[in-house]
């Protein structure tokens, strides 16, 4: 008999704090800076938008935050996540290493991302908020977020990427189960959507659009804060409970990683599983490899530059020292919506800049083939966003059989592609195409950065 | 600190036999009969369609069944499934009762089904069987099968209600991504559906009609066998996992049912649930209550008769003593196509018949509002087949309101509702209708049951 398939927690070994990097990490991230002063932020600018609570973990230098009671509490409906050994991929592979992965689609919202909306529905409601604004890519952050505030009773609206809005109709129903209310971006309803409206009324809209009119829609009423699911440093922190739990659970297998993997968009999902692992490599106590996986579509790490640069097309976030595109790349369509992001987490930035973080992009149908096999083998139907870790694990196990040496492999499965069947569709009818970036409108898009001194 | 919301078992805990409710049951069940000839079915009419493995369980008066290593391996994949407690459920109703659900959405395939479609998966691989011929009503057995059958590295087509090809769409992808091949139901590939065609082209097809294709389609071929995802012995046999499971999972938290809770169709998944405890009924050593729910709009526990009948509408399959609503039964439309069978398990018949069983029938919209009071309290969407159980419990959990007194109530979730949101699309934006049995048609179907001495 094989050992065991899944490594499980008990709900009394979920992690009682979350790790923050910033602690540890050699070189600290660049201050984000007032995108109207170009002045280092401070709390005030963004009480506006955020509850303190969070603002004090954005800041924080302390290396470990508690986890409230009351947030376990709701962890305790899904977390610990399993951690399983794919046994049956390694088999299909051939490979000589171990392949472990976390399973976050485990989550009724179906990904990671209700990791960090339910931290953040908890702080604004003790803050006495009674709306949150947001917006989505794929929809796994607004259905996060969207079920959160279904726990704790807040009204939500969320800013859903037109593209994503079409190709994923099921994702829009399934905030409205939860109670959201959910719009298609660019919408009419702020100054930022009508201003790109007003050029390009057929609009597929971007993440970083989207962010705009949920930063607008908060910033315009008392009673409503913000939520943004990815990049800022607390999402990053509350992501980090997966790497937590995974390191309990690989060292009651008498494991531990020789690379840990994540796809990359904004960087929650990466960050969440590689941040506790590096941390044990800022300590000298490993040498653990950590690899971001994105598309050749939106290569933020692989083909961006280094540079202070907004979060967002309006230019209503603070400007952040980030890997970028520039904040006005519009990414092709492609099916692993949250991934189409131009910018990155910043500590994600700086650590890939200090050589702590290696990047691979890959395209579609790379990704989808990645995914068909996991299928297969595993039984999950990973998102796309996913895949990229899937086809980043099979990478890392096929130099290990060409090497012929064994190693130990771990990758974050982000969320179930339940609601990406139109993309599978489209890929099992041979119709999938793969767009990388064009290197020459890059250019363009680079030449829009803020000068900052 | 509340006690754990989920109540976990290791995989060395899952179960190493399945229970066979014959051996206990104090009226045994009527014999099947051979439709050609009107006598007591005999293992060897069966073996055109499936492997002798199976006709032995579905014969046998085994108490205990082992269940080989090389099933319990694939198990490994998502079972032990969690149960869970539902605190917030039960806050929300304001009830003293104490309110548990086995999560069988948590399996890869979405449903309670793969406990079945991995063993009739197994068992036909090991007879040399190259390819497996089902049915599917909701998507749920047809997910499953072509879930095992890719585990398997088994062919897999599946004859799709046609009704249900059309409102799920992406429950057709989810089955090609494991490789298997779907045809809506009717479909001119055979006698049985060509016979339909011909005289009603626009038929929405039922789940009888689809078993009598995919029969068809395995006796044609000697390379194909046929797999039935509900109804038989020896499905009900591997489904008593989930209350095998359930049993040890209630015994750690040091509790009890008095009264298990499932939604009820051709009856597996009600059955696998109740059937474990309803051997301490058999033994004297509880009172427990087994209740079953169905739909109004498919009556067959509590608007049926207690006859012989065919298990589909071509006449091919056994006749069985059981309830039915009639082999000609064309059920309407409703989203919750898993329970939309003319007829059911003639044991779970049996024992409905001696006492042992209840049963409730609910309509859509009451159906739909406890499936979306249970997601906002507890996270998780589920199928509209499983907000049946859910809409049970409810009900049992607000008796016991009013009575002022505790209860301990378990329920099957039997799977997820990610391939149903076009149905709560339909049911939020209030267009969902109730549309119970029509009693005068009912008299009609009834007036066509095979004559048995």
């Amino acid at each position: 008999m094989l050992s065991d398939k899944k490594i499980s927690l008990s709900e009394a070994e979920i992690p009682r704090q979350w790790y923050n990097v910033q602690a540890d990490m050699p070189n600290k991230m660049a201050p984000p800076l007032n995108p109207a002063t170009m002045k280092p932020v401070t709390p005030e600018d963004l009480t506006p938008i955020f509850p303190m609570e969070l603002i004090k973990q954005e800041v924080s230098q302390e290396r470990w935050i508690d986890i409230p009671e009351e947030i376990v509490e709701k962890y305790r409906i899904w977390r610990p996540t399993p951690l399983i050994r794919a046994y049956e991929l390694e088999k299909a592979l051939d490979t000589p290493a171990k392949i472990y992965y976390k399973n976050e689609g485990a989550s009724p919202a179906g990904s990671h991302k209700a990791n960090s909306s339910i931290p953040q529905a908890y702080y604004n409601k003790a803050a006495g908020i009674k709306r949150l604004a947001t917006e989505t890519g794929a929809g796994q952050w607004g259905s996060a977020l969207s079920f959160a505030c279904s726990l704790y009773d807040l009204e939500c609206i969320v800013y859903m990427v037109k593209i994503s809005y079409q190709q994923k109709p099921y994702r829009r129903s399934f905030m409205q189960v939860y109670g959201a209310q959910v719009i298609p971006s660019p919408s009419d309803r702020t100054q930022a959507g009508r201003e790109v409206l007003a050029v390009q009324p057929d609009s597929l809209g971007s993440l970083g659009l989207a962010i705009s009119e949920a930063v607008e829609d908060a910033i315009g009423r008392p009673d409503t804060n913000y939520a943004l699911g990815s990049v800022l440093n607390h999402v990053i922190l509350h992501q980090t409970i997966i790497g937590l739990e995974a390191k309990k659970q690989l060292e009651k297998a008498g494991d531990y990683p020789d690379v840990v993997i994540g796809a990359c968009g904004g960087g929650s999902n990466f960050a969440g599983i590689a941040f506790p692992f590096l941390a044990d490599r800022f300590s000298g106590k490993s040498s653990v490899r950590a690899l971001a996986v994105e598309p050749t579509a939106c290569p933020t790490l692989t083909k961006g530059i280094f540079a202070y640069d907004y979060g967002d097309l309006g230019k209503l976030t603070p400007i952040l020292k980030m890997y970028t595109l520039g904040h006005t790349f519009m990414p092709s369509g492609i099916h692993a919506g949250g991934l189409r992001y131009h910018g990155e987490s910043a500590l994600v930035s700086q650590l890939y800049h200090d050589g702590f973080i290696e990047a691979l992009a890959f395209n579609q149908r790379d990704i989808f083939d990645a995914a068909l096999t996991f299928a297969k083998c595993e039984g999950i139907i990973p998102a796309p966003e996913s895949a990229h870790a899937i086809r980043g694990a099979i990478t890392e196990a096929l130099k290990a059989r060409e090497e012929g040496k064994s190693r130990t492999i771990l990758f974050s499965l982000s969320g179930h592609g339940h609601f990406d069947m139109a993309a599978y569709d489209t890929y099992l009818a041979g119709d999938t195409r793969d767009v990388p970036c064009d290197e020459a409108q890059l250019a363009s898009y680079l030449s829009c950065l803020p000068k900052v001194e």
